[in-house]
């Protein structure tokens, strides 16, 4: 989120010891030293609003003051490593550039859908973002805003072409769409014989239809800018129909495909369409609740480090298949923790 | 079967002209001649016994005298072309053997479903044939009977719930369902842009969720007997998204994935849920009609012989299916002639 | 291993009660009585050498007079359910009908390869079994001679070019060389950094080197014949390389992709090339050890109905592939049991 | 990498004629112009500091003055295009920075491995590359110092356990081994009758078993550290047995299978084990001429732009994966150019 802070120094707060948690990438990156006018100079800037807190939660507090060696200052990736928490502030605060191109995200939830949000944002891309209960997005806009970016949050059934080509459309009036982001929700369980046709449908309409929707009206607009990026968000069950899992498997494999079809047809003119298998739980109060619920307080205490997506890692990837050139671009590929058994 | 027909001379009843239906396969292994004393020598097999017969439709009747080359005597396949109706030595035809079961087709076109309807009767199964037109049934129903079977043809529309049910309970009524092929068709090519939300719409309601309403019900009915086979018709486009086919690919992954999700779930209560790819053309006028067009009528007529899969091969492969013991069951499958490039 | 038995009485020796344990072919194709003179007949045929015990395992013994209803004499599938022990005998005893061509068995094990054996001899073929230590296939060969069947029984060692080529040669020699099958095993595990370079060596030169060289020759002599068919057996580490099985599951992808190759290339000159993938447990003295030692006796004990692989359930399948038309040949399926986790 | 350069402004190293290098991706975004006061403006930026040089090597020298369009201002990519050498604003050119870590190269070939190589040596690390003929390896080592960076060339024949280790032992003794990129060579054409066990050996050797042991060294050597990337490079026929390819595509996917061991084995430790697959031609002088021998001149001049993949685009890729942090590590991508079709 502070991938154009331009200055030196930055404060984090930090989980002791840093040595032990900070990332080979960070290690090499930064100086941390507790500077004697730490707390002072921090001060001064406490009133000013954070950026960018990833939705994760807080840690041990202690204020260091880091100083990025020359080689690595503006870097993006050491400055947000998924392992600690940063309240990056400066002596004039980060600000986002900004560049005259929207990013549309479709199914902006709390977590990847937001993560990819923010993560555009502070690309300098205008955020469009689109979401069934606009309320919900009112968080990812301020937080957006605060950092300097600019977000449209819009209420968009994407299931309905009639809302999902002005969505977009809107979109691409601000500025011109560069990428599109189709990050349909849905997973259900449900064995077979409890399947009624009424969830079949409904679970196909959100996670198949909608991004087939999105999809097309993206690539109608992209085509005439000869350029863009359309990325969709898979599941294990993009490639695998477990047990309970027939209506989702169903609706995410037939995403795929649609995925698929497009980058053939769409590749040769400019746009790149890709698919990422999203194999494992994403770090979220919802999936810690579950894991609490089906493997006890002390099993999710005792889980080890990164165990979980970080949606702001996630969003990372995002990212690097957007910077990828058009003579070796990615279709597909898969995440999971370092620790997943697969 | 004649399997175990141990003489190297057989009478067949040949459609004319022999050349142009008999495979390069029979043509290779069977020398036939029209003899002088094929009556009489025909008269001296009536009074041996009749071997099962495969309850394949008469068609244009003449005795021919069929020597088999040495080389292929007491060979099954060769005696058994699919091309044409075999008398084995037997003056008014072997009857079919009854069973008191039902084997359901959903999708009962006029080629694989149609081959694999004949196939089941022939092995005594009642058939209950589905299709939209129950008037283009009719010849189905006709032929199965001459040779002795037993065939229900119904009116269905397998996108309705209401009408899905009440068809497979029909069948079950009249015997327990035993076997339920879904054959659904639908194959379209529209480039993306060109796909509407229409089409989209009814090609996944054909060939995705009518297969999941009939699997379910069919399910739902077998597990009161505690046993049953429910097989899917996939195709190509079940395991790839290719350019033009984004609303077919989507909806054959999707049905795929359901029979996957139901294999899972199903097996462990001995029902056997299997998904066969037909990965190339089937022998079909349409087909035909289509590399006509493409190709020219040259490229049809050079076209090596058995380069085009004949629907009752297939069928072949879904009655090795079903006759696979629960210790050993194959989930899926793909099928293609042998002189397709893959 | 009764197909060319041609009476219509057999004897049986059955768990009790049959009609909970017979499966629906079975049921739809026997009449089970308990004639009055069963035991009298059956003492006549004691003495003569049992055909066919697929290595599976004596349960209770109560004697059956089975009628086989017409119309289903001399049909295979039913005669040989996975769910009893057969002693074939009749008033004539069986007799295996032969015709003129081979099948050789490269890695002729005592359970698929020993049932593949025992299929195809039943069905007429001359077997020529090769395996490294050949005192060890002398069971098999007294077991199909006592049957009727013919089987040479050699000592191969599959990675050496100058023992698999006169192999064949010899095989094709005596009958025309119709079918191969490549059956190795070598599966092992052993975490990567315990995997030394001569058992990675060895595992390939097993499981992948000596497959490539026995279908390479095998497509030599079969191209001459213009026809044949070369299986090859895969495994779930074919298509995964689990944890632990870096050396084993390289050696049989390894070996899919010669199948594959072969399979492109020699499908169009009328050569069925096939890949099985056997993804679960055979149902071996070997799999049950085991499973004892890993999860106690009573796991064993309490172990469903056909949790394993019943090699002979495996054979049939190996059939069914050889009998299907090339028209419509298939290049891969998969097997397991249906209680099955996959 | 000049993410962050915010000014309208640069100043690009180019090689004549520009048109014909760079891409179309680059045209669009730049306007390359001769400006009177080139050299004037030039002067003003030799004070402002330095910003990291990406190590690509100087070529022809001609100073232009390059405008950066409007919309793309800020961007990345568009400013870093793999055709040129940028020198941004100073004059004798950024010196990289470095760091104390390893980065060994198996099979640094001209193309993809000399580019991973000039990748991580512009990011800090010292680079170890093993080649069978270390001359070959002389304009890479002149190249990346040239640049300011670090290689030890080595003669390396990976296929011998002696020679791996050592090799490796080496680069982890120099700074601490933290990456190890496989990436073998090996890809023939052999149709099957013509693969000579030797062939088939050699190939394995070559593109399989070197990429195994280079794998399970690494991984023993990074145990120790606690971290590490072990990547592989794949092709299409690590996915694919190919007609013509049973020897080349039984190696790759048998190295598909020991990369998919490795990353579920050493994940948990924190180890990022990845396979590419690579799935179209790389652009080098040989795939040229192939196309042109097989097209004819005009087909390669009327090849569409970025239809081959440039090495340096695909060494971004391994980057990026590089930088992902361990809780959403990739396993497996595949890389093509915009225009294949696949």
């Amino acid at each position: 989120m502070i991938s154009h802070f331009r200055e030196d120094i930055v404060f984090y707060q930090v989980r002791e010891p840093f040595s032990q948690y900070a990332s080979r990438n960070t290690k090499s990156r930064l100086k941390v030293v507790k500077a004697a006018d730490t707390q002072k100079r921090f001060t001064q800037y406490k009133q000013r609003p954070p950026i960018a807190d990833h939705g994760e939660r807080p840690r041990q507090r202690a204020i260091f003051l880091i100083e990025v060696l020359p080689s690595h200052r503006s870097r993006t990736l050491p400055l947000t490593p998924s392992y600690f928490k940063t309240y990056c502030c400066s002596v004039k605060g980060a600000r986002m550039s900004s560049r005259n191109a929207t990013c549309a995200i479709i199914g902006a939830g709390d977590f990847i859908g937001s993560a990819i949000a923010r993560k555009f944002a502070s690309e300098g891309y205008t955020i469009f973002a689109g979401r069934r209960t606009v309320e919900k997005l009112e968080p990812l806009k301020r937080e957006i805003e605060a950092a300097g970016g600019v977000c449209e949050a819009r209420g968009l059934d994407a299931r309905k072409e009639e809302e999902v080509t002005p969505f977009l459309q809107a979109a691409d009036a601000h500025a011109p769409l560069e990428v599109v982001i189709i990050n349909p929700g849905a997973n259900v369980y449900f064995p077979i014989l409890e399947t009624t046709e009424r969830v079949f449908f409904k679970v196909w309409e959100m996670a198949c239809k909608a991004g087939f929707l999105t999809g097309r009206e993206a690539a109608r607009i992209m085509l005439k800018h000869r350029r863009g990026s359309i990325f969709f968000t898979g599941a294990t069950a993009s490639l695998r129909g477990g047990s309970g899992y027939a209506a989702f498997s169903s609706a995410k494999a037939g995403l795929r495909m649609v995925a698929q079809a497009m980058a053939r047809e769409l590749g040769p003119q400019n746009i790149h369409v890709a698919h990422l298998v999203i194999d494992a739980g994403v770090d979220t109060s919802f999936v810690r609740e579950r894991i609490k619920a089906a493997r006890g307080e002390q099993a999710l205490a005792a889980m080890p480090e990164d165990a979980l997506m970080n949606p702001a890692s996630i969003a990372n990837t995002y990212w690097a298949l957007h910077q990828q050139t058009r003579d070796a671009w990615t279709f597909e590929l898969d995440l999971r923790p370092h620790g997943e058994a697969w």
